[in-house]
């Protein structure tokens, strides 16, 4: 019974998992969409061999460090093309992501003219040219160009400067009225982009929380997706996901109940993390949909009530986070689960790559 | 020169930390207080030894986990006195209590039977006697029992079991009026507790932001403290410490700047956390005390002001975090440096450890 296991421990509900890759999966497929999943949230080569299996185009990482990991752990030899979505800088990294492109089919995305330089003496020794997606700001307030005029701009010089070619366009999409400021941007910078004489092949877009809005975005052509695999209390909360959908929960024990209205869990922030999302209260509390972790420490978790909580120590819990990407980065390891059942335990070989 | 390292990374300035180490002993010295410095801010062996070298009676740990691996990298075997200041539960760790114990003089918390009664069992078939402190809730809402006649029946109930001892009360004090609630408390408790015939060896208070006011309890014999060996903005904020006894920075890159007033950095919550501490923003930047980090994504710090960040793409900075234990459990190494030399890197052996 994985019940029984050490606490605190992320367990990932495998059955769940697969079912959530193929929902979204079946989903892009129907709207011809190409998917292209973020593996931070799962950061394990398992996963992402069985999205790539599941039909997926290829992977998304942010550093560097993940795709090493990545391609190091990929013991299906499955992972053959690899997006970079983050502006890369400096020798060393782009050294590493030489080597890289000697492994995968990789694409970057770069927001600024210092990083296209940077990428176009770095790969210009190559035979292969790199592609380079124009990071665009469609509201996020985050990187990207913030006016299709730059997008241009930023695309004529890619495609003036030996070692890469000019891909597309990528965003990260803002939080509210996402399609309409999406669909804006990438009008204008289209019809700018094409008038200058250069093809768009890739409008990547993506974004758990308006996954199933995807389609609202005709020009795009590509949905990077990290978190719809294990799902979390703010997709929950956003419409995107059920409780039933969660596969990424923590197992913990209630160590202490000071009062009756108190209790104290062996997870704190070094499990949970800070991360609110805006919402209140650290995770949802699967079967006690009436208690709050209202206090974080980084070794205790502090569960209040207006009412007695019922529970007592010693008790097993278990924990539906926030934000379950930011799990993932805490631990060494997560147990996989099915049914009531311990499967394996697998390493997070991608925890802590910031590189 | 350090600046020149991949980014990001964790610094830790070896001048400044063995100051700091060096500054409150002088003043748990004079004011003939142990001290007992917590592990969690550092998660290193070589300063746990630096913290015994100048005078620490042992060290603080919160999990079992956290002495093993503060243990096992004890190269000077200076490490002789563990307390660990968290009710242990469970058959597997209290096992592994067992064999810690065996190792160094240990000693442990407890605020309910059930963890008394388990510690009581484990500890029976050994020949010595492990000494419990009893945890009490002098206002912070986390652990501990509520009133001094409560600690009073726990100690009187430890002192009646086998395999373990009433060694004392500790608290994790409250973040105001804590003096006075913990004077309160304490004078109370002992009270009762003499009065029932049993002796109270220590009292153990903590916590960095109130640690220059420890003298204010005059019944306490024993001070935990983690910060306050790097330091961090919540400690400038709360006045412990100054922007120059801050001994760990995060160097980072800016690899963008949308807007002259936007700027984004290669740290995000994976280093920095969103650990918010009950301050504005995510850190201090070094220099720059205007701006603030005012969003985090996982790999993204965004930087925004109301006027020109003056920030250029490729530039680096140095942050100051809010919380400095929670950046330690981020990162797998940190990067000693002394003046602007990089001395050596360190595997921060006690990061995750949450069992």
């Amino acid at each position: 019974m994985y019940t029984e296991i050490d606490t605190p421990s992320v367990l990932i509900d495998t059955k769940i998992a697969k079912s959530n890759i193929n929902k979204y999966q079946t989903y892009c497929t129907e709207k011809g969409l190409n998917l292209r999943p973020h593996i931070k949230t799962h950061k394990l080569p398992y996963f992402a061999n069985l999205q790539i299996d599941a039909g997926a185009v290829g992977i998304t990482c942010q550093k560097v460090s993940e795709a090493e990991a990545m391609l190091d752990g990929d013991l299906d030899h499955s992972i053959k093309n690899i997006l970079l979505s983050y502006n890369i800088l400096g020798r060393s990294k782009l050294e590493r992501l030489k080597r890289i492109s000697e492994r995968v089919k990789l694409s970057v995305v770069a927001d600024n003219i210092e990083c296209i330089e940077g990428l176009s003496k770095a790969f210009s020794s190559l035979n292969n040219e790199l592609p380079i997606l124009i990071e665009v700001d469609t509201g996020a307030l985050r990187c990207g160009v913030v006016t299709p005029q730059e997008a241009c701009d930023l695309a004529l010089r890619v495609s003036e400067l030996p070692g890469v070619s000019f891909a597309g366009l990528m965003t990260y999409p803002p939080k509210s009225n996402a399609a309409t400021t999406m669909n804006n941007f990438f009008n204008e910078a289209k019809n700018l982009i094409e008038l200058s004489g250069l093809k768009i092949q890739t409008i990547s877009i993506g974004g758990s929380p308006q996954m199933w809005k995807a389609h609202e975005v005709p020009l795009a052509t590509e949905y990077r997706v990290g978190t719809y695999i294990y799902n979390d209390k703010s997709l929950i909360v956003s419409g995107a996901c059920t409780i039933e959908d969660c596969a990424l929960t923590i197992l913990s024990t209630v160590i202490s109940t000071p009062t009756p209205n108190r209790a104290v869990i062996d997870a704190g922030s070094k499990v949970l993390t800070s991360d609110l999302m805006g919402l209140k209260g650290h995770g949802l509390i699967v079967g006690y949909p009436d208690l709050t972790i209202s206090q974080l420490s980084e070794e205790h978790g502090c569960i209040t009530s207006s009412t007695p909580t019922n529970l007592r120590v010693g008790q097993r819990i278990q924990v539906i986070p926030n934000h379950a990407c930011v799990v993932s980065n805490m631990v060494d390891h997560v147990v996989f689960i099915k049914d009531d059942q311990v499967l394996t335990q697998q390493q997070v070989v991608a925890r802590g790559k910031v590189w």
